[in-house]
């Protein structure tokens, strides 16, 4: 008998196929094809792009040369931008607003071929620490609401480049999503005075079966009702509303645990298209953003989102979640020892 | 400068691409290769499927034999299932319930080989009155509280069968994306005591804008804060909050406008993936289902749900609907004389 599961956070059922469960082996992937060409991304490249607005590089390395680790720039082909002003115009019944916003690329890694989980565990870091500046830094401008960090894998998860990168979007308004999540944990700190996040983390670890990897400071977990199949979710043991105060001991434990989640995946299911989602508090004037968990969501790509999906919001999920866990963790878990702030290496940044 | 859009029912903002709008060229499209092997809905394998639900058929010919033009048969491999049990149950903060629901399928034709934009008008009514039909039907049982009626077209749109078919789905809940339409309409309809769906009828007739098709009673329009390229609605022009309610001179035009749109949407981009969405007001107990209105959604999957799209529930749209609604229509409208209740024929239900 399939099982309707409902979120805990926001109004969302999902139908889990409890027999049958679909196993790795029963999605066929059909790794992209390499493109080839010119890739704007590759060190040597530096001018194919916007000039950077900050990036990881050895020190006496110029802006927009060889010499960096991490890059981030600009979007070439910006969805909203920065120089629009804020402010909504009504046209009849409708609303409308210039496309204000910040789209910026991080481009992970100088190695074309290596995408993140393949990286070591001290680039994963300086991956994070480019989302921590960035989302900082762009905070500062107080028409933004929220900052979206989301990583695209393989074109079925709508990357266009090959080239290992993240994106970052800042926003003039809360997301609905993440609305809707704050609304429900917002609710639940009313009746109970606690963070559902939290609870719900300790009745993880308390049954096990959804838990794919344990680090000092983070969980990573099979959602109880998980939309896509092998979708994880990555969650802070304390309770931190804001990914930006991340702290470089929580910082090299979110890298280990997120590499060997995504090697896991690919190891168990041959390079799996997904997309990764960063969600945390809103920004600058969200008096409630304090209820926020923050938490990072891999959502592998492994199914289609279909007529039932768009029409109704909910979701039908052929691979229960403990299965996905179950197959996860049996992948061995491969961990690198971190390594950071190497002498003759600077942090630049400008804006 | 590309525009933020909000939509006037619910919280969900769309970016749209304003200059350098994408056009059908802009999008490549892959049809589908035939996959070959035997077709469990083609004439004559009528046992390859459970028996039907309903049919329309010739008469004296018998359920699950050849004589039909419009089949119905439960899904072979259910998401939800008739037998389930309501009644939700905890599992500490987590909710769950049986998979209690119908998954039904309509076989849209006889004709492997042809989509419903390519079956003659007086077919695509069948299919109406075959959704319309199940609709009244699968309401009688009270544990339903909506119907979704949808059709995946192409792979990338979730079909996984090439024979035309569309798909229902009864749910024993009121799917969230309704709910919040049914919300925004109704909260609308307390402030104006008028329905938000009639004024933005009334305000697209005035501005032609983005008015893709105008029947007697049905109008195709490219909605003003459109999430896919190329979006269409079909929208009832008098106030209608129930699907099912439907009389036969709204089948004849709603199959015209219907076939019209798609074969538009065919002839301009190339066999375009696409999804159709019923959106109607929930049935048994819903108090203030008179506030919906009715309308069925075409979206093209003509972009990529990304980690953009996933993270916020916000949308980024690189055709503006303007743009869709002139190119759509431009290609001549190809118009089909109904023609039903041919002697001979009977509509046969089995329940």
């Amino acid at each position: 008998m399939p099982e309707w599961r409902k979120d805990p956070l926001v109004d969302r059922w999902v139908i889990i196929a409890t027999e049958r469960g679909k196993r790795p082996s029963d999605f066929k992937i059909k790794p992209d094809e390499k493109k080839g060409g010119r890739c704007p991304m590759c060190v040597g490249h530096e001018k194919d792009t916007p000039p950077e607005v900050a990036a990881f590089r050895e020190s006496g390395s110029a802006p927009d040369a060889p010499g960096w680790w991490v890059r981030v720039v600009p979007n070439k082909f910006p969805a909203v931008r920065i120089e629009a002003q804020p402010g909504i115009r009504r046209h009849g019944i409708y609303e409308t607003m210039d496309g204000l916003g910040a789209h910026e690329v991080v481009v992970e890694t100088t190695e074309h071929e290596k995408n993140l989980e393949f990286l070591p565990a001290h680039q994963v870091e300086e991956v994070i620490w480019a989302w921590q500046q960035r989302s900082l830094d762009l905070r500062r401008d107080a028409r933004f609401k929220y900052i979206q960090i989301f990583k695209n894998f393989a074109q079925t998860a709508g990357a266009s480049l090959e080239h290992p990168h993240s994106q970052i979007v800042a926003l003039p308004m809360v997301p609905a999503d993440v609305a809707a999540e704050l609304d429900g944990m917002r609710r639940y700190a009313q009746n109970t005075g606690r963070c559902i996040i939290c609870d719900l983390l300790g009745q993880e670890l308390a049954e096990k079966q959804r838990v794919v990897r344990e680090g000092e400071k983070f969980v990573a977990l099979a959602p109880f009702a998980s939309r896509f199949p092998f979708e994880t979710w990555i969650v802070p043991r304390e309770h931190q509303h804001d990914f930006a105060a991340l702290r470089p001991d929580q910082v090299a434990d979110l890298a280990r645990v997120l590499r060997s989640t995504l090697r896991a995946l690919h190891d168990c299911i041959g390079e799996p298209p997904y997309n990764l989602v960063l969600h945390t508090a809103p920004i600058n004037d969200a008096a409630e953003a304090m209820h926020y968990h923050w938490h990072l969501e891999i959502l592998p790509r492994l199914t289609v989102m279909a007529g039932f999906e768009l029409g109704t919001g909910y979701f039908i999920n052929p691979t229960p979640p403990e299965l996905a866990a179950q197959v996860l963790r049996e992948e061995e878990t491969r961990a690198f020892t971190p390594i950071y702030a190497q002498p003759g290496r600077e942090v630049a940044q400008y804006v």
